[in-house]
């Protein structure tokens, strides 16, 4: 029996309903979506998705995180359980592919493959699980990954319910207002795979279609609070002001000066301030800055922050503030599960899509869940490698090369009966 | 008849009870006050500052900017009328004696005076009307000074009515949700008398209790827009990010620069940035940042504007964004009434204050009003110069030495039936 006869391709027509209709939670009526954690729109969206999977006769659960699953035991009891999805919340004004597709093709793949078993006569060999992850984007609540991290055990369980947004809610709170702070226990999977939309250009550049991540890079997270005095911007004189806004320059011009000096081994960012009172005609007192350091190697890590922590009092002192950082939180560097990463370019070659290796500079569940289960993401591009936007944008026919990768790569798990290194020999 | 016995002091009683009860509206519970324009806090407060005047036979009127006026005619329709005030919103967290105190300390002037002239048998040479001006802060709605100057002709009101906040609430639907959109005329004053806490510590230094203003420096208000684009902190390449807040930051850096270039004649600040969307891992797509340009000299303001425009491109090309001016908002530099600040002058000698004189560097409404009325302000000591903080103070004896004076010029004015000439050559 030829690799050909063996392939079956994702029910596009139902990946593309199902994309549709997810993509209506939250809408910005420009293309985008605006969909950020446990909000109404959020909740909406995944009181939706159970629906869709109770409806078609997965069990759906609640962890006491809030990860939403859908589970599906086709093998019986003691088969292998193979875990897919993403995350159905969105950045503010985000883009409506970043996560909700990687959810809704987990379910078009999975339900692919059981009518595909039912036409073949095949004998399952694996259990399924569905799973729409809790805050993965960290625009609401900060950190992000908070649903898999949990999960994975990277961070506790009451540590995650007490983030707070900017009003002061904590995740706890949204989670009981949502109706999402669930009492089942987290399934046990053996592998996941997660399917998501490229976040640069690389892909579009190379003419690829379907990209295994291979790496991903570590990341810094900080806050540094600068602190000054708040005073009127009229009458207090230039030399008594202590303005937290200049010191707060002074830092964001060094981050990136960071960067500069490492040239594609190291990003940085400041992409939020927080300034207080952000008064026009009053000298700020207080400005937290959201730093993010990130590189593929944990000496480049080290150096950038030990640069950072070593200029930060000298940049105070320019506006007569002071500055400290806050908190730290640490993401490390690692490598993707080899095995996934052949089985997907095993995938990739036999519907003959163009593919190539890439790096995860942002972060993914799959990043977290990697620290405990075998795990990958596959990569389809982004036109002009957009994301977070309302213009980030996917074409139908990539959304189902994915779907079709996907399904391909659950054939293989499954005909092997779980067994990766069967999986990933066979291909 | 000496000096002496013709003075008469402030009824520090009613001056002390009514400042006891202003703090309390919008109270932050430690000393300061929140109580920016049109909301439910500042309505509160006027509507119990109305209360009070309408109590004492004060005829309200709310004009169609929310100016809150209250006019006593004891010198029959044609007299002169003199006007005294300031305003009651505050800063966000502002403090309680900033513009609170002189409108307060308006009423226990006129009630005082009243009271003298029934003592004295004297008959009154002229009307009153005390003032709380619409919005002087310019916290929420922008610019500051709103109501001031749309009574002096130099902001028009369809401009006014259209200003909105961060929520898009524009200042015509919040004057009709607080009831403060009237339609009164708006009475016309001879003069116009302000007290006001100082802004920084030269009289405290100085050892001064009494400063009328002389000069008000000029200002330029600047909205500068850094546009950017919106990208993943992640994946984004360094060199392909276009970073609206690493631009906002090489401007700041830029506009301190100006003042150092310049020092103790330009005094400059941004103090207010709005950075969309302002989540930890977007690279900023835009970036607004309201500048001040203050100087005494119009000279100084016009080099200053003409250096920060010459220097925005290429800041703007060090972050590959763009940056452009979008408003600008000019208070041109100016001189307040001499004999005003004679009588001022004549008034802190007769209670053996010490004085000094003082430029007001600060926008007032006096400044507004000055441009059609001779006007002045008259400022008493701030603790440690504090303003805008919970911490703003000034003694209950400065208070009423602001208050003393502010009844001795009444006094004068109204016994020279109006004439400033008059009441500052007998001073």
């Amino acid at each position: 029996m030829s690799d050909t006869l063996d392939l079956a391709r994702i029910d596009a027509t139902l990946l593309q309903e199902l994309m549709d209709k997810v993509s209506d939670f939250g809408s910005t009526g420009d293309g985008g979506v605006d969909r950020p954690a446990l909000t109404d729109d959020h909740r909406a969206a995944r009181d939706w998705f159970a629906g869709e999977m109770s409806a078609r006769g997965y069990e759906v659960l609640v962890d006491d995180i809030g990860n939403l699953y859908g589970r599906i035991a086709l093998a019986g009891p003691d088969a292998p359980l193979v875990m897919i999805g993403s995350h159905l919340d969105s950045q503010p004004r985000g883009g409506r592919f970043d996560g909700a597709y990687g959810v809704v093709a987990a379910l078009a793949a999975v339900e692919t493959w059981r009518r595909e078993l039912a036409a073949r006569g095949q004998a399952p060999g694996c259990n399924f699980v569905i799973v729409d992850w809790m805050n993965e984007e960290g625009a609401r609540f900060q950190p992000s990954l908070l649903g898999s991290s949990v999960f994975a055990g990277g961070v506790s369980r009451d540590f995650a319910l007490a983030r707070t947004d900017r009003e002061g809610r904590s995740v706890a709170d949204e989670l009981r207002r949502t109706g999402y702070m669930g009492a089942d226990p987290a399934p046990q999977p053996d592998c996941y795979l997660e399917i998501h939309i490229e976040g640069d250009s690389k892909m579009e550049q190379a003419g690829a279609r379907i990209a295994p991540f291979v790496r991903h890079w570590g990341a810094l997270k900080l806050r540094i609070e600068v602190t000054g005095e708040q005073n009127h911007t009229g009458p207090t004189p230039m030399e008594d002001r202590h303005d937290a806004v200049l010191g707060a320059a002074h830092i964001i011009a060094k981050v990136r000066e960071l960067a500069d000096t490492a040239p594609d081994t190291l990003y940085t960012s400041v992409a939020r301030v927080d300034i207080s009172p952000n008064s026009p005609n009053i000298v700020p007192g207080k400005a937290v800055l959201f730093c993010e350091l990130r590189a593929p190697e944990p000496e480049m890590l080290e150096w950038s922050e030990a640069e950072l922590r070593a200029a930060l009092p000298g940049l105070a002192q320019k506006a007569a503030v002071t500055a400290g950082i806050v908190s730290v939180d640490r993401r490390p560097a690692g490598k993707f599960d080899s095995r996934l990463v052949t089985l997907a370019e095993a995938a990739a070659d036999a519907f003959g899509y163009p593919r190539m290796r890439l790096d995860t500079i942002g972060g993914h569940d799959a990043v977290a869940v990697n620290a405990i289960l075998p795990a990958i993401v596959v990569a389809v591009p982004s036109v002009n490698g957009v994301i977070h936007r309302n213009d980030e944008y996917t074409s139908p026919e990539d959304l189902a090369a994915g779907g079709d990768v996907l399904v391909e790569m659950i054939r293989r798990i499954d005909t092997a009966k779980g067994s990766l290194d069967l999986a990933a020999e066979g291909a």
